[in-house]
């Protein structure tokens, strides 16, 4: 017998590469290209620092009500983390313990299997259809719950919410998760559902549309009972998750709304323009309804792009793995950034 | 069939009171009553803002580095989280998995059972001794795991390094977790038993004497191979775990070492003093090697002095259960707020 036997041995996400070099045009990890809303900065100066030795609200309330107000959801109907993915590994590990399988496509984000590897939660992964599409009838079996992000990762794609729907009255005996990181970007969100579905958990982040990915502030809604007990694992885990710096900057990203749309509307902007001059350039992508593009040249291999880019110092997401190595997920930047991006594959693609 | 079959449903743990009145002594959670070191002030100020657009640092390598250099471990046997108790509730989920029960005090932190409920690892509470020492030898039983906190909580007590040893020597074939929350005021660290032990954590806390609770910094070493287990569950929970600023401030308050010694001495002399006033005054109390004292009176019930100090705005901890209900947990305050609170003390036991 050895220390060991008892070990958790499995394999990590891997996250898209955070490099220490500075002058990148970094399009891989799906961050906003422009700071957080500037009420954010002048609270950073203003934080009472000889606070920081006390412990932080476990109640996380502020940031709690500050979400409650703007999105009229009753404050004990949300959930707050350290990012949708602290947010997501709760939900699994409070909801999905029957030992049923849970659903959820084969191409989405790739921590849903992660966290069912984590701790060793059946699962099965549904095809998508050729299109990228998600068909709900597929999720019409017997699980032990479901997890959907719509808008769907790296796809871009977004599944109509009457499609949720049918989901939703399928699966009255399992928890089903809408993961709605890009739903800032398009789509229509599960939101006014949490009221007929007790079973629904729709979880966000301020990671993309609010700029606030190094604070690392995650959130979801659903009824009080549902909320009731991710509350009660989570002060099972750890009872203070969310540091006083995320809380009080956090409920100031929520504040500015004006910024906050000013933001998604250029980053929806840039992403359609430049959806047309990737597609003069000979790239086919599904319609986006996030702050990315998920593109593939009809000539030139995704890796080799990829690759050549990176040499240009233009950072992008490459997948090497069946059907997904196909394409390059391109996280929507400044236009000046895409203008640079273009320009160069214009040229590299000319010179083939 | 409901959807609420899957779902985890217990008891989760309860802090210390976050009283949001001002005005209070607040000796409750064992928090630091000096601000953080003077960089973390100056760092606050400076921090880039346009930056927290981004992804932290996944490795959080400059916090790693920092303690790295400090207590001259190799990074890579180094594993920090959000505050000792991610640390703590990693390396249950981590490292607990064969189904063996795992054994520690039956007073002890109240977090250990908590999360052996949530992860459904059978658990053995093994009763302390009259004088609330623990006995080695009662670790040299079957089991999956073993916890220690040396200093530990609430009852003070520092237990000798031989004894860590012992459980060490006698638990080859299992996992041993030291923690050491509190020995910065106390008792001999057994960090360098990590060359010698690879089946040991060490897990340690900004929280108390680095003044940082409210940033959530934990941190734990080990042998390479341990802290990669580690590593990899923590990854597959949360690839981003520590946010920016408690990367940045972490660093800065590493960076001050004579600071950091100085508040430490601070408080140690403080506790020593009140430990004779509160002696003089009828308590009784173990030796303490934290920044706590653990005192029990030798007439007046604690619930009454309790509730009598909180009436007076003077907040300490009462654990409503046996034997611990004999006592008050007093986290050592500056010698302002212990004199305020010694005299109160003076002044409602002559009346009685």
């Amino acid at each position: 017998m050895s220390w060991e036997d008892g070990i958790w041995k499995g394999v990590p996400y891997t996250p898209g590469e955070q490099p220490k070099r500075d002058n990148l045009i970094k399009l891989n990890t799906n961050e906003c290209p422009y700071p957080p809303a500037p009420g954010v900065e002048k609270k950073l100066k203003e934080m009472e620092f000889g606070r920081f030795r006390l412990y932080p609200d476990p109640e996380a309330s502020s940031l709690v009500d500050a979400l409650s107000g703007y999105y009229h959801v009753p404050s004990d109907q949300i959930f707050v983390g350290i990012g949708s993915d602290d947010v997501l590994a709760m939900a699994f590990l409070t909801f999905f313990r029957n030992g049923r399988e849970i659903l959820f496509p084969n191409i989405t984000y790739s921590f849903y299997d992660v966290w069912a590897n984590l701790y060793n939660i059946p699962f099965r992964q549904i095809p998508l259809k050729e299109d990228f599409s998600i068909d709900p009838s597929d999720y019409k079996r017997e699980n032990g719950g479901v997890v959907i992000a719509n808008p769907n990762a790296p796809t871009s794609l977004f599944m109509p919410l009457s499609g949720i729907r049918e989901i939703l009255d399928a699966n009255r005996e399992s928890v089903v998760i809408v993961d709605e990181a890009y739903i800032d970007f398009g789509g229509e969100t599960a939101l006014p559902l949490i009221d007929e579905y007790e079973n629904l958990l729709v979880v966000r982040t301020f990671s993309k549309s609010r700029a606030m990915a190094g604070m690392r502030i995650g959130y979801a809604f659903g009824s009080k009972k549902l909320i009731g007990y991710l509350q009660d694992a989570k002060f099972s885990f750890n009872s203070y998750t969310m540091n006083m710096p995320s809380l009080e900057l956090g409920v100031e990203a929520v504040k500015d709304d004006a910024y906050f749309k000013e933001v998604c509307g250029k980053i929806v902007a840039t992403r359609d323009r430049v959806a047309e001059e990737l597609k003069a350039l000979g790239f086919t992508m599904p319609k986006s309804s996030t702050n990315f593009l998920f593109a593939s040249h009809e000539k030139v291999p995704a890796k080799e792009l990829f690759e050549a880019m990176k040499k240009e110092g233009i950072l992008v997401r490459f997948f090497d793995k069946p059907i997904l190595n196909r394409y390059l997920r391109i996280t929507i930047g400044t236009d000046e950034q895409m203008d640079t991006m273009i320009t160069f594959l214009k040229g590299y693609l000319a010179s083939k």
